[in-house]
């Protein structure tokens, strides 16, 4: 039997922020808000003026927190507590400073507070042998250009295309190029397709991230652990083609009715769907945009075209190419049953991204550690994370739970949920930083 | 034993027309046609000078014939062979001699000189009881007035509303009453609401009238004998309402995706379609005009609303009222399924008319004694027979075997085909006017 005093229970949080400094960042939600609100929601544009003025915000708080800043060729900014062994990979977080036009104040935003909150805690206590660091990104949202996006975590790895830069602003006046230019970018180094970072350089990369979906709110958990992002396949403009009659003059049999054909194929795939989901298998399909050809259609006449959209996404490479055979044969099974074509037209394709299991393993266990419940689930949605972990990076990403969606001004992050979030994420840092673990396997 | 010289066969036709009188009708034909070719195809106005200008073309024709002809308050036009026993009623037919804009040639002008060439042929043979009557009625189709027609048969049992007068010529700048006027038709006889014909003063209908539909060409028979015209049920705009939300985001438990509970309905109800037909059930279901909300579609959004046209069509007024009980109580299953709503909208709804079984023996007996292979068959679009059917006369359709539809110039009636169906409507219109048989039943 031990005797001597009992060990300080592993379930107690040592990453506990105190109330004083929740409130401080409660307040720096509410100034980041200040600083953005365009009269309906939150606009903090893509290398725009309300962006820099957010990134600046954020440069003054961990200044004046004693933490050393600076700027990258993106303009991204780079808060840093230096460790006690330089030479190590840094342990690294952030996210991005964007948002949507008149969006909400925490999509991106509570990833970078969060970071910042961790660091500052972090040197309160000291002690770690690697760097942290913080990065705070440019332009994540594909609203502002048309699109594309992830542009400042991809400069971070060289990753712009010359297409990026003449990508043209929503507003159609300028390009991304000269929103660039305005924000004191470095152009020409980022055309050169230079690495701003090595990825070899830091250990780890972590993202706190509001949950843009109901799944946390659905599961009664404040806190998601992200396994993967997911790639999507997007058929923009499927053609459906049958044969138009008058449906009082034409008789089942000889019918070849393209919404029906159409619908009889999206019941085949949502119950394939079903099946494969209750296989364990990740996979998301979506249907939409539908109509049928207007210079054709009426009441009461069979319809003989449509047009639908259909995208579906993995984490799994595998199953995006056995679900894309899977679309095919259906369509030409429906087809042949209906005597309709569908030409499912050119695809666009996002390759999925893995986040790091050893990084999840970590988070798990400091969850455990914090008495933290959790949701294990995948992103649907993109994020700065996939670019880290496509150049290498071994990465995790924290979901917190959050009502009413993203990228609109009515998200609703319960602060409890955000400070849960934040103290496992302090935790997966400072264990990371403390200790010479290789998290890539 | 009979000694005596052999009884004619039932099975030589005896209504045969001559090579010489076909000619005459083949030649009719080119000269409706040239009286109202429009540079695309034929059109003939409801109300307007080139139907008024096929209606004298066909009169001069029956003059020539030695028939009578008159104009009643409709400006319909009859043509009369008397009979010996003019008290007895009538044996008529005819159809309707407008077409729609860049139109065929023998929508409904088929039926006309069908009708024609019957009288001309029952005047060679003589020695029928009953009079033969043909009525060559004015605006059938409704493509001229906005929606409304069947008004020359209409006008014949008093059934003109105050709103048809009203109507708005698709060129919005007349009225049917104008139309009407510069027509030299009685408009204070028929806003009275007079019947101009006593519906009990015809002992039978009849319509030859070309097939609208690809039945009889897949069949590989000539002529089919129409069983009843199917009443409908309109719903213009259901709205199915979900819940619209990120693709990315929001996992399928989560989900109430619109398009697939529309695909979803649409394919049960097709299925009770197929099952119900095998039951021997007389229905036709359409659904077109298939549109997502553009306000909020996206390639990458759950989609939350979509709206559809469904119409569902029989000849048995009780199969509307179940499938329309069988429509909503599925709504309701999919719409707890899947969480969402179906709005169905007020639906407008058509009587189906009923051809008189007795008529369809008569014409069956005609068919079987000339030889002629006929096929059963209801008819999916409306017909001035249903208006007759409907103010309780005995009434039976001839259908024309033709290709490529109706309501285009493309129409394609074989002339050989329209003369076996003229040889059925002549005996069948020669055994009704010889006999004294009641076909009211």
């Amino acid at each position: 039997m031990h005797k001597g005093p009992p060990a300080p229970s592993l379930h107690t949080n040592d990453f506990a922020l105190s109330a004083a400094v929740r409130q401080q960042f409660i307040d720096l939600f509410d100034q980041l808000k200040r600083t953005s609100l365009d009269g309906v929601g939150v606009s903090r544009e893509t290398y725009g003026a309300s962006e820099t003025a957010a990134f600046e915000l954020i440069e003054r708080h961990a200044q004046d927190a004693g933490l050393e800043t600076a700027w990258d060729p993106a303009r991204n900014l780079i808060v840093r507590l230096p460790g006690k062994e330089p030479s190590l990979p840094s342990v690294a977080t952030g996210s991005h400073l964007d948002s949507v036009p008149e969006g909400g104040n925490f999509d991106g935003a509570a990833g970078v507070v969060a970071g910042l909150a961790a660091l500052m805690d972090a040197k309160q206590r000291g002690n770690t042998a690697r760097d942290l660091v913080l990065y705070a990104l440019r332009g994540e949202e594909s609203a502002w250009f048309g699109g594309p996006c992830y542009f400042g975590s991809r400069a971070l790895f060289g990753g712009l295309m010359v297409e990026d830069f003449a990508s043209l602003h929503r507003s159609g006046h300028k390009t991304l190029e000269d929103s660039m230019r305005e924000t004191g970018t470095d152009i020409d180094f980022l055309k050169s397709g230079q690495k701003i970072l090595d990825p070899a350089r830091l250990a780890c990369w972590f993202e706190l991230h509001i949950e843009q979906g109901p799944v946390l709110i659905a599961r009664e958990k404040p806190v998601g652990l992200v396994t993967g992002i997911r790639g999507n396949i997007r058929h923009r403009r499927i053609v459906c083609r049958g044969e138009a009659a008058h449906s009082g003059a034409v008789p089942r049999w000889l019918r070849h009715d393209a919404v029906l054909a159409m619908s009889d194929l999206l019941v085949r795939i949502d119950e394939h769907w079903r099946i494969l989901l209750e296989w364990g298998e990740d996979l998301v399909v979506t249907a939409g945009v539908v109509e049928t050809n207007p210079a054709e259609h009426a009441v009461s006449r069979v319809p003989g075209e449509v047009t639908f959209a259909l995208e579906y996404r993995s984490q799994e490479p595998k199953t995006l190419d056995s679900f894309g055979a899977l679309l095919q044969s259906e369509c030409e099974q429906v087809g042949e049953k209906r005597g309709v074509t569908f030409d499912l037209g050119p695809p666009s394709a996002t390759a999925p991204a893995e986040m790091s299991p050893n990084i999840v393993d970590l988070l798990e266990g400091i969850c455990t550690e914090c008495g933290t419940d959790y949701e294990i689930m995948p992103s649907g949605a993109g994020h700065d994370s996939s670019v880290f972990a496509n150049a290498g990076v071994p990465s995790g990403m924290i979901f917190v739970r959050n009502d009413k969606g993203s990228h609109n001004p009515h998200e609703a992050m319960d602060f409890d949920d955000f400070f849960q979030a934040t103290e496992i994420l302090n935790g997966a840092m400072q264990t990371a930083a403390r200790d010479r673990k290789e998290y890539r396997s």
